[in-house]
């Protein structure tokens, strides 16, 4: 069956913004067998959306709305599907009542034209949105003919994504015919490109009847494969064999064969040492503290850290001797070390991260250049350092850093 | 006058890939007064790709196809557009000549299907592409009695751009009516999104010669305007003129006039009372840290912070009294306050700033739920608090935590 994503929104037709909740959808949408033929981003004027509601009736099976749902006068997705369908929109009793125990809750008086988000349309299901005022919409009608299955959903990606989860995804299960898919997300850290790819092409390209795509972000590479046959076991089969030999050629570039993030991966191991973790941060700002809080459950492992910017604080917080500092520079490996060492006497974890580098734009020295980094780990065995200079911008330099940082205390941890 | 982009590729119909060719062409595009009201992505099939064009002819004046011109089996942009417009194809000698010396200059042996890329519609103007095979095609046409502009451009980025700036944007400046565009970005923080469109509607809805977009992510707003005039003095004076009473009606919700980040304005205003800051973050995992130190520049006036993830690091490093723990429980005001008081003193900080609360999606108590945040400022004046309850997941929470203490630093250094 063939769908279309229309993504509604003016600022997604501006030079600055994208849609991006599509890329979800599509996963999802492909897991049922069900292909993404269009991708239409218009604006909010009434009648482009309109234009683009009849355009993909005419054309898809299942169209997908997201966005143009809110309560302010650019959000007319309720009206231009009521138009293109020739449908009436009813304000419904239930919505406007969950609307004013919202705001209740929110204790803000309710605004009047919030009530617009309570207008459903004729013949339309009301799916439930936990996260936000808007609820979403389900069609299943017959269009000049032919049975098609329109949604419309919030446009906010932490909105959209859960309710299309947990309302669309079963309906169209029972509706779509069964496929059985089998999917596989294989996550690798710090592998250059280049090499990932020398290493996989030759045998992943034998897989013919195996989707297979590598997709790299600073120091992450994701390889996901996708295989359609008419069993699940089948499916499985195929899937796992290729994910094995991929396993195989990756060896310890490999974190996870089931997709998690190398925070997950990091506080998985730290658990299962019963081992604790503290850092101490500099160029890298928070991030990697943020990376690993971001999990739910961090704090049975990490104890948290600092973020030390300025000398002062590298000596206040971490007990890095102000000499150490003046002798090496505070962008060196002795004080990433001292870093690493002071956190983890400071803390009582198990294990200290320390790291320091030169994010850039400025701050660069003769002998060192922006980008380059020194990270240190320090445990009941020692301390241990690496160093790298990455190429890039501050956010790129800091991104690449953090990620060479979670992946040493991987291997530490492994 | 308006235009269309049709993005031409079946990997972009995949989770993984995203056209972003047509970001750049919007700007170029608006540059010259031309709006951007639909974008089209679409993949390798004829029968849709003739669909998409004849959809967009219908609908807008220029129409941008990118991708599709390569030499595979696949590309097929140029027998769709023939088909969409009932247009013959014919080789073009000197496209042919151009490929075989091209091929020569490589020192490869042509493959026959190479020369589909010497095909030209009728009518056409070819465009030169000094980076790649497959040349562009120019079409300045009447379709349904309207005169349309059609260009058909190669999909990789480093050939559509330059190609486009050479060939297209002479032509099209040379049609379009001269236009000047003056833009805007205007930026508030932690503004109910409907309250900010009550306030606000019925101020720019009275400027219809300005395109006005509200954008709303967690706690942050950001208004954009974008008028398009004769001259550059008028478009500017209208878009200076709405601006200026938006910030009036906005009042001390607006951070900025000039489209900066959160964290930018207040790194600015403690830069401008020669402030300095010192954070002591728990629910929020190094999140204000990582956001205040990705600007260039921020040690400058962020001397660091600690992440207080355990009970004990907020004794350790933010020196809060364990009883005071014990007595009010780890998320409370007293706790946030006193972290801001403590990472104050140990730092030396001219402002010290506290965060506690419960991100979920466990730590909930009876009297505290999920979403729970206490956030504290210490300065010379003295330590005040607040605090609020958000909706959402973890990060969403942390996001929301994050984006309020920034705007409570803010607000006390004005």
């Amino acid at each position: 069956m063939k769908s279309e994503i229309i993504a509604v929104g003016s600022e997604m037709l501006t030079p600055y913004r994208q849609d991006s909740n599509s890329l979800y959808l599509t996963k999802k949408l492909n897991s049922l067998g069900v292909t993404v033929a269009f991708k239409t981003i218009v604006g909010d004027r009434r009648g482009d959306l309109v234009d683009a509601v009849k355009t993909a009736l005419r054309r898809v099976d299942i169209l997908v709305i997201m966005g143009g749902l809110g309560p302010t006068e650019d959000d007319l997705t309720r009206e231009a599907v009521a138009e293109a369908l020739s449908l009436s929109l009813r304000r419904d009793a239930t919505q406007v009542a969950a609307l004013h125990a919202r705001a209740a809750t929110w204790r803000i008086s309710m605004p009047p034209n919030n009530l617009k988000q309570a207008d459903v349309l004729e013949g339309a299901t009301i799916l439930a949105n936990p996260n936000g005022s808007a609820p979403g919409q389900w069609l299943d009608i017959t269009f000049s003919g032919y049975r098609k299955l329109l949604m419309l959903l919030p446009g906010p990606p932490h909105e959209c994504a859960p309710l299309f989860d947990a309302e669309c995804l079963p309906r169209l299960r029972a509706i779509v015919p069964p496929r059985a898919i089998a999917v596989r997300t294989l996550k690798a850290a710090m592998i250059p490109e280049s090499q990932a790819d020398k290493l996989l092409a030759p045998i992943y390209s034998t897989y013919t009847d195996i989707e297979t795509t590598l997709l790299a972000h600073t120091g992450d590479l994701e390889i996901s494969l996708m295989c359609s046959k008419p069993s699940a076991e089948a499916a499985e089969a195929r899937v796992n064999e290729l994910a094995g030999h991929i396993e195989d050629a990756l060896a310890d570039w490999l974190y996870s064969s089931q997709g998690d993030t190398l925070e997950q991966i990091v506080l998985y191991y730290l658990g299962l040492r019963q081992a604790t973790l503290a850092v101490a941060e500099s160029c890298t700002g928070g991030l990697i503290a943020q990376r690993i809080t971001s999990v739910p459950g961090a704090s049975r492992s990490f104890l948290g850290g600092t973020v030390v910017y300025s000398d002062h604080l590298k000596t206040a917080f971490a007990d890095v001797p102000t000499k150490l500092i003046a002798r090496h520079g505070a962008v060196s490996a002795e004080v990433a070390k001292a870093l690493a060492d002071g956190i983890r006497a400071r803390t009582g974890a198990t294990i200290g991260l320390g790291v320091t580098g030169i994010a850039g734009p400025t701050g660069a020295t003769e002998s060192k250049p922006v980008g380059l980094v020194y990270i240190a780990v320090s445990d009941a065995l020692g301390t241990g350092s690496i160093d790298r200079t990455f190429r890039g911008d501050r956010l790129r330099v800091r991104e690449w850093a953090a990620q060479l940082a979670l992946d040493f205390v991987r291997r530490r941890l492994m």
